[in-house]
């Protein structure tokens, strides 16, 4: 049994004997919305997200992008580098859903003329608020402007690759957040996951419906269906990966 | 009567006959807090915060800052240049009060190491909430680098200056909103007030304790009261400006 080293909401981190630079990422079957402390249960929904996020990881991986993956299987169960990670969550948006209509002059559902990123406190009991780029650089960041620029341009070209990558298989790619971290060798690496969990992905074949988490969000729809049929389309267009 | 211009909740603009880069800015004797929409009256309050922010306007001009202010003399009323007001509220803090405690490590009081910019969306029916700095520039200042730049040397300067205006009167400037313009020149100018409704600010002679909205914010004193001490030292202290 490994020893547990983190618990999140959707995944756990777990100690590997022996390794001190790896550990293993379980996804859950669990899901929280509705700033409700008590998660949905879908039973099987830690495969499926685990295997979404698999492939993505090894699709940015192809194209240049360092991901903490280092192997994975048909399991709800990574094997992923172990890193330092930066207390902020990365959000890059394409189209205005969810808090930005709280925040802005968008219309839900508008698509924005240039993409937009934002930076989240990533601190449960404050429920992950957006916070300003002057605390993250000043107080999160040391003051790194470097690394901080280097964030900026590593989550919009995640976003470039992660529109080819949906849309190939008729998904829009609304927003998404990541979580990114630092190496021992202090390299910036893509961390977390990217799953129906983390993105909003739109169905091309079906109206723009939502195929993500957003299906519980509103209740209009089997949360785990739709990201059952992200991953169908996936291993389809993406058999190489 | 000059015609209404603009009503805010704390102050109105009204046009000038004859002149078209001139307007009146009256402050009212409401004050909102709670994010309870009813204002509470105070009788005077209006003369003392025009006073307050005229005096603080003048002494930022001599210091080199360009400001709306044209003239004022012992009402509420000032006469301002009339400005293409930006769609975002600059809030500039030294130390941790009010909702940053939502959204960051600080403790209530804390002292920050740097001083922290923030931008709010200038929207009443959201509450001017935070937004993203890559929201602003690409949704609000239409992508233009070179004014963001310019807005945020502007508000650490107006803190430089501000920290000195008030240390001499023995009061601690914990943190401010303003608010700026562009007037026909495309010049960026300082707008709206700056007063014991827009800032933080705490007695060095009594322990800390606020002058400032917190009194009514906090329900621990009568806010006028406070506003017409900062006036009174103000008086003594600048009676050149």
């Amino acid at each position: 049994v490994n020893q547990l080293l983190y618990d999140g909401k959707a995944k756990s981190l777990y100690f590997i004997d022996g390794k001190d630079d790896e550990v293993l990422q379980a996804f859950k079957d669990s899901i929280t919305a509705f700033n409700n402390p008590k998660p949905y249960i879908f039973e099987g929904k830690g495969v499926v997200t685990c295997q979404i996020s698999s492939h993505v990881f090894k699709f940015l991986e192809r194209n240049g992008i360092k991901t903490h993956l280092i192997s994975s299987n048909d399991s709800a169960t990574q094997v992923v580098q172990k890193l330092d990670i930066l207390k902020i969550e990365i959000t890059v948006r394409n189209y205005a859903f969810g808090n930005i209509l709280k925040r802005s002059h968008f219309i839900k559902g508008e698509k924005l003329s240039e993409p937009l990123i934002e930076f989240m406190y990533k601190e449960d009991k404050f429920g992950d608020p957006l916070i300003s780029e002057d605390y993250v650089l000043k107080y999160l960041l040391n003051n790194n402007e470097e690394l901080f620029k280097e964030i900026k341009k590593l989550s919009f070209r995640i976003n470039e690759l992660l529109i080819e990558f949906f849309k190939a298989i008729d998904i829009t790619l609304g927003d998404f957040k990541i979580e990114v971290g630092l190496n021992k060798d202090k390299e910036l690496i893509l961390a977390d996951e990217i799953s129906g969990d983390t993105c909003r992905l739109r169905d091309n074949l079906n109206n723009l419906l939502p195929l993500d988490k957003d299906l519980l969000r509103e209740d209009i729809g089997n949360v785990l269906d739709g990201y059952k049929e992200i991953l169908r389309r996936i291993k389809i267009k993406y058999s190489d990966l």
